[in-house]
């Protein structure tokens, strides 16, 4: 009747272990986070979140801090609290100083203040960005 | 009974005229966005906006790209078409090519994905993110 | 393959007259929103609406104006179009003055923005708030 | 100057615990939750919103677990936590099995990332749609 | 400075084409949405978002009518006008009427209203959706 | 790797003194809440959003407790635990009795869920509302 609890690497199947060791071996670490632990009950999605994730991620021709900060601005806006703290750790670890975090919530804040002012003024789109 | 139109500089009386002129010389534009000649029917709303704005989005630990990406990707998010116009307008004239457009909407995608995926696995923070 | 269109008066059933009958009645008006001809098409949720709405919006502790500005704040704030126009036409309808609207759009945005501000910088609750 | 504590039956006044007598009868539990225990605060909102779900989930033309399906989707969606614990364990009581869970979870992740993907291209709707 | 527009088949390369014949193949139709048209100018995100659409929406534990009512009902609820479209025409081509949409759009809505009161009186979750 | 913590009055330096003196003179507050102790990592931030709440949450047209009320339907609609408690507080403070709250509640409850209704029926605004 209750949620599941997280499947460890020494419980999974060939299949879910593939998936947690190209993560460990992709991200340098020791171990997967809670976040593939529990998506690992359903494996299709586990690895299909995974590559996407991964590929998504990847560095292109946005860096990969400048994605993991974009990645924050979303689930700060969402007020997802795993993927706040996840991905914070995330952002810090790719680079992204106090001071820099301390811009991008400023930012953030500012677009969840503006959108709402443009929503509740019902403000026409300019000519000027259509063409 | 209806929602207001916008205020035009040759209507506006000198405070709104301030406002407007600040915007114009700041962002070297002949005239400011619809936004704001919305936001003029509330002049104390206007100008503190804009000072917010002018502040937040100035170049700092992040530049102007970054900041324009995150505010982009914060108004994909909520669904806000005025914004999501405005703020692709301006990250596009701040540098942002089409590739690292799709880039930041693959992470934009993503993030939105990954958020619920932790909300409803009720996936619990792991230790490591909080020390 | 589509939405549905409005349902008319005319083309109502007795159900459905009856609820709009009882909306002109209570509300003084010639015809109903396009929300509740659009709302026709499933005759029970119509009634179990209307009937919350009547009951809800009715003046009690709080006056139907303040009623009517809470109710536009959660439209700005959800982003949603249809409601944002009706309900501000309501509250306008119910007293609101322009200086009010600029107020409330001033409050719901910081209110927006501070939101994230918490979320993002993962303030505890103070135990003030709680006891 | 905090939020309430939950009302228990044997504090309930008579209004109240009719409401709660009449949970417990149609969904054959021995006590009710703690969201119906925190609503009676506010005696009207407990009958109204006991007297909706009643009515809205009820088996009709969808089956009592395709609704709490959706009612489970739209939870997570939101990030409520207590809603994704609750309409989780109806749903499962329903008989939703943990392969469904998983399927289910999966849309709802899709659709948070297609809906964001929508909105960022500025996707207009198809002529096929509308007709 | 403009959003960009529909890449049609005629245009595509190589790579767009696959993706859009999977498309017309697997559903069976004469052309694709615009939704793969606009999503074409980033192709890498047009074959990752088709092949985990295409995966995800399959028949499996869950059948193809009531994954698409449950990617309906985020749609809602998140408020995006294109996938409401979308999702709502591929909901009725696999089956749903529209007294079925009735009630979709009926538990959609309680749950928004459900979801609101528990987040605001704070409801703590119940010992029993835990274990 | 971590979040911050909060940062103490006696750990400030002047900057963060003089916006921390200011909220503890213009509330009557012994000390600052939670919320901007973790806002004082980013000083510009504080002090900024430390004057815009001063001045919108100033009385005007609309009087301390309706602006109150606005804000706490606000971070209830968004799920903000932090928002909806201190907000609420605050609220109570200002004179909102739970008879208020409970209104309160109901109608951001309704708005929640009429606002998806809205949505889904793709509800077309009607001519009234415009002019």
């Amino acid at each position: 009747m209750s949620a599941q609890g997280p499947i460890e690497y020494r419980d999974a199947d060939a299949n879910i272990r593939a998936v947690f060791d190209d993560i460990k071996r992709t991200r340098q670490v020791e171990d997967v986070n809670n976040f593939w632990k529990y998506l690992a009950h359903d494996p299709v999605t586990l690895k299909r979140t995974w590559e996407s994730i991964k590929e998504v991620m990847a560095p292109g021709a946005l860096d990969v801090l400048t994605k993991e900060m974009i990645y924050l601005a979303v689930s700060v806006t969402n007020g997802c609290g795993y993927c706040i703290a996840s991905h914070g750790a995330a952002a810090r670890k790719a680079g992204m100083s106090e001071t820099m975090f301390g811009e991008l919530m400023a930012v953030v804040g500012m677009a969840n203040e503006t959108n709402r002012l443009a929503n509740g003024y019902r403000v026409p789109i300019d000519a000027a960005f259509e063409r």
